[in-house]
């Protein structure tokens, strides 16, 4: 593996899962593997799990890790080409990615959408040019379409926690106050497409996520029919994509209550807005496995690592 | 010990100031015992000493460190039960102080007083969250009614200084332009009542300390009078308790000089704004101990993680 | 060697470069060196490379490394001796620069020039502060004036493609929207006075660096005939120094292009905006060294860090 950028790098999602789980028996269990390696991560954007613990998981390796705010700790990248650099950027991704690539074996990146220019935002400017010009790999932290690190560490979560053989998965739009990226969701139908699984999309009509990705999968919207019989509910809010970054709906019907979860176990890549997202019963409740999955994010991230360090 | 979030969470203070003083001797003495070990330090203030200090004592101790300014590189946290988070919190002290754990074996947490609400400040949200809901020990590097690393390194510097059985120590208002918090007053008077001394509290009348911490101490408004035959002068800011967060007074007659110090010994836990609190000739003297007691930062944080590793 | 200042701290500038490309062969030769010494890298102003490079250098010797921004993070600072401070400023670099010492066994600070008092920024206080107060050796990670990691990374780079006993080393002035500081030229020019070679500096009228730092180099105000038969051509916009701090000229005459450049190689010590300092089809042609000089920024400070740990 080069590059991880999506979920779709990984080559058997099932045969990855099964080694997580192993190394999450024990952690240190590579920890020779990384010795004399660095990881720099690079955050354009905030962040709380995906800060932690892939830093835990390149220690857990044995790696040395360099964390840096891209934003506010270096320059303003430019990632046109052909561009007069005479305005706000300071330097050309080409000379930053080449760069940033000698000071250590692995980049990883956090650039979120803007939710601006649909098509600037799928061109991957951050991502796709760490990608074209590092001459390391590219570890995708959030990009404006993806999250594939959250997508594994679900999968890691879903295997721990499902018993049937062809489980009723749900994906939920739920209500929240500000405009989200797709990245989430996007990167979790990939992800379940890779899976045997009952895999529904519900979500108000306008709402509907990037028809190449979703294409093939069942939606429905109308929430309660959806949720019949469902195993797992994971719930996530996203801005339009039709309606590019807009925030068409905010009524409360789509929050996730008790009564509609059912049964079912709940999910949420956190962070989540209680009462808007979700109502605190569902959260501090035993069928959230919210908690679990951020824990799997340290071995989503470290058997990416792991992969990566081995085809060194 | 579970948490330190307290001076008062110190078992035997004499046998914790020997312990440190006898590590401060061989800094490295306990490098294995904090092997494949995490500490992840949260700051939602501004840090110097705290910051470098307890990175050093953990990596002293052999542990792997992560920091993080939550504020500006995580997300606002939410800490009311029951709230419907539509407005500018997204992520629930719940979730978040349950995730990190995951992430490391101790938390350490600066959250300052904000001075504007007396009730909020000392229902201590920040800390008092993430001890209530981490799964792991948690450290006070400075909360809005506390800092106990600061107290624990007072007390190693006055044992490392002091040659009498009981001597005069004397904590000295002085004025600052701008409202500071209790939080290290508090922890002083603390731990000078797990002391033997001679402590008497100086102030003009309007700064009285809460008095549920100052009970059974000795409080003289005649400055003068409580300097005199002092054998340690700690002197700090603090704003009004009463009229909470008010700055009542800023003439410079209760400035520390060198004619008022006499023969005392001068203690601030610093950053002190020179010519203000303090006058040159005190801070540039052969009577400042402000150096040592910075340099026992790294000993008290030491001590703390040493005694919680080996609780794990 | 105390402190690395400038470029004149280098006691012999072949042997260094020497050595820097022989540990360049093995980056972990000299691995067991810094274990157990820390280095704090404490920034007043945004980095890349430097902040990078220097972490990969001290991580390469086997050192623990702190990182800070010292703005957002700390305290700001007093420089001044005797003042009264009630205003903004919080704590004196005397206190801050002991007090920093004793968590480390190596400080490296980056304080930008503020380009609007000559004489401030020539004092050097930040600098200037930590190398007078601090108890041990100061690195400068560029300060006002001096850049002398970068002029020692770009005396590497110069040895590693020059094949003449003599080449000519241009070193040319650029323009650029936003004033710039004089550090980077200054210490190239201190450098290339330390080399064998035919060194010219070309800039126009009005752009004359400190003439001390000057002294003895040619200066040719014709760009044109200053590149006739150049080996190398280092490019760098910096702002007036007699008009201290304003932009003068923006014109692209002086823009480095292919054709100008010839067969030189071209040199830049980053960032750089492309089309505005230098074309594209010089950067990204072979003749461009800018990427083996960011490279070499890991082996100019692993060399300075390697003699301060071995004179510690």
């Amino acid at each position: 593996m080069k590059h991880y950028l999506s979920i779709n790098d990984v080559d058997s999602l099932p045969a990855w899962v099964e080694e997580a789980i192993t190394l999450k028996q024990n952690p240190l269990q590579d920890n020779a593997l990384g010795k004399g390696k660095t990881i720099c991560l690079l955050f354009f954007n905030n962040s709380l799990r995906t800060r932690l613990s892939t830093q835990k998981a390149a220690m857990n390796l044995g790696m040395e890790v360099m964390v840096m705010n891209f934003g506010s700790e270096g320059w303003i990248l430019e990632y046109e080409d052909g561009t007069i650099m005479d305005q706000g950027t300071s330097e050309h991704i080409k000379e930053a990615a080449r760069v940033v690539s000698q000071y250590c074996n692995v980049v990883a990146i956090r650039a979120f959408a803007k939710l601006k220019d649909k098509a600037k935002d799928e061109a991957e400017e951050v991502l796709t040019g760490f990608a074209k010009y590092a001459s390391v790999p590219v570890v995708n932290m959030e990009s404006s379409t993806a999250h594939p690190l959250q997508a594994l560490a679900d999968a890691i979560t879903l295997k721990e926690f499902n018993t049937k053989i062809n489980p009723k998965v749900v994906l939920s739009w739920a209500p929240h106050p500000k405009a989200l990226p797709h990245a989430v969701a996007n990167s979790f139908v990939e992800m379940m497409k890779l899976q045997n699984a009952n895999f529904v999309i519900t979500h108000p009509e306008g709402y509907e996520l990037n028809s190449e990705i979703t294409k093939g999968c069942t939606i429905e919207h109308d929430q309660k029919r959806a949720l019949e019989n469902a195993d797992f509910v994971y719930v996530k809010n996203w801005s339009s994509y039709s309606e590019y970054g807009k925030v068409l709906k905010q009524d409360s019907s789509w929050m996730m209550t008790q009564a509609k979860l059912g049964g079912a176990k709940f999910m949420h890549c956190l962070p989540v807005r209680r009462n808007v997202v979700v109502e605190d019963a569902v959260l501090d409740g035993d069928q959230s496995l919210v908690v679990h999955q951020a824990n799997n994010r340290t071995f989503s991230a470290q058997i990416v690592l792991k992969k990566i360090l081995e085809s060194l």
